[in-house]
């Protein structure tokens, strides 16, 4: 069963049946009248994270993925808990004194604090992360608009090549392999972009699981496609050069995961006061295609104007 | 490495450095200025159930479990996330409809909301809950006082008696196998006193490792030490039945876990406020020791007034 299905056929009639919450459609639980905005998420060795045998990067890479879920959304995070079930391993004086390490990194690069958790004994490695924001608003999913342009932050990819990497698919020479590695345990997230989102963004996600799937997320109850244009979606100078050196298609790998860059939507009127905040921020935006009516199916659209077929859109959770 | 010195030797820096904050020291997190309480717990079949094979009856008792933490500490709790790693079995249409309906039962029960969570699969059962409460004022642990006396709600052990029928250690009749099972996975939480443990607690916490275990924990950073009247200390007419019988030993009995009951200290001049609330709510509150000097090693007393030895003080978490 696909994940939307089991919670809209069993959890979603458990969730406040009012306006101030999100009524379980959302990636986070917003509470407006206290302000209060949690996310939680749950990382299993294997599935979100090939092995611990770097715990420093393991733990920043799933810290940045949760507290991803509160600043796509228009919110800097503040709190977050970590729950970690493991073996004593997971407990060894060495790998404490890099998590903590880690931690430490984090909450100065984004201003967050740990204020809880648990300590578990399992024979399977997995940790929880709960993240805590407050904010009057929010950007909420299922909000785009017919004619809305789709924008996103950064570049996609790198973070894909560097799994890649890491498993042993793909090698590459000793810089490339660091860059990407780097990409893969180190997401760019664009905290500084967040509360400015609230000004333009119609509705907005980020993009964990490949950029169609995320998308399609972003617009799952909404009676709406999309067009895409692949040149128009950012990569790096570095996965460009393998693409140049076709090692891998662009469309292969555009929509693989673990980005961590804002997916959003905004009316064609805000394309002039979202670029001028791309330029006085620094931080690239692309507008990468356009959201039209679901009479149409969903398009990729490649530099020729043909319309091509992406086997790979990304990561769907289904059970 | 016991938990409380990995939480002090590693995590405790990286907690909020203010008033607002518990750092890490207390079983939740009290943003004060927020009038925010949050409890995270991770739940770990094999470890803090038996198995999944009554999920309905072993999602009520995690989520009494956590909540729990909150209303021992005076706080209503208001929303829960629930994370659930598994397999396959897990999300089946059997299960979720089963594990549905205890959540919604529980929620009727203590006026709580499903407010967010995560599937994920893993060859690992385990479940995280966080649970989420709003007060201007909480009690805090390690607020005892010398000469307090030491409270506790409710009866000890049926959980323990049921635990060791189901794991089929201990065989009795039909009813009562029926009457200690119930106990285990529906701990009698005392939600209607929590309010009023503001007025009248020093310090308190809810005995989920055992009330020894419990109550040093709720000491732990304080130069205090206690004395237990076995005789005071509550047991049901069920269990009682087994002591007399010879089957346990009261003393073996009372210290093992899963009660959920709460612990607490107050002032001696807070006796009878504490006596009237308890027959004006109809829920047992017993005094059954004192706060002492810590000059004094901890004593239990047994009928005729002999120092006993306790030999299986509850659980410790340790790596």
């Amino acid at each position: 069963m696909h994940e939307f299905e089991i919670i809209k056929k069993y959890f979603s009639k458990l969730s406040l049946d009012n306006k101030s919450s999100l009524n379980l459609n959302d990636d986070v639980f917003f509470d407006k009248s206290r302000k209060l905005i949690i996310s939680t998420d749950t990382y299993v060795e294997g599935v979100h994270f090939i092995n611990f045998n770097n715990p420093d990067l393991v733990i920043k890479k799933i810290i940045r993925s949760s507290i991803s879920d509160l600043i796509c959304k228009g919110v800097n995070p503040k709190y977050y808990f970590i729950s970690g079930s493991g073996n004593n391993n997971l407990f060894s004086k060495k790998n404490l004194k890099l998590i903590t390490k880690s931690l430490k990194q984090e909450q100065n690069k984004y201003s967050i604090f740990l204020c809880g958790g648990d300590t578990v004994f399992s024979n399977k490695l997995s940790f929880t992360i709960t993240s805590v924001g407050f904010s009057k608003r929010i950007v909420f999913r299922n909000k785009a608009r017919l004619n809305d342009d789709i924008y996103v932050t950064g570049n996609l990819g790198d973070s894909f090549i560097g799994l890649m990497v890491l498993k042993k698919r793909i090698t590459l020479n000793k810089y490339l392999n660091k860059y990407f590695i780097n990409k893969y345990y180190h997401p760019d997230l664009q905290i500084n972009l967040s509360k400015k989102l609230l000004s333009f963004a119609n509705t907005s996600i980020d993009i964990s699981d490949g950029l169609i799937s995320d998308l399609e997320k972003m617009i799952n109850n909404q009676k709406l496609s999309y067009k895409l244009y692949l040149k128009n979606i950012p990569v790096s100078k570095n996965l460009n050069k393998l693409i140049s050196a076709k090692i891998i298609k662009k469309i292969s790998s555009i929509s693989r995961g673990d980005d961590y860059q804002i997916l959003f939507t905004a009316s064609p009127s805000k394309s002039r006061i979202i670029f001028k905040t791309s330029r006085s921020l620094g931080i690239k935006i692309s507008k990468i295609g356009k959201i039209c009516n679901h009479f149409q199916k969903p398009q990729i659209f490649n530099e020729k104007n043909e319309i091509i077929a992406l086997k790979n859109k990304g990561y769907f959770h289904k059970f």
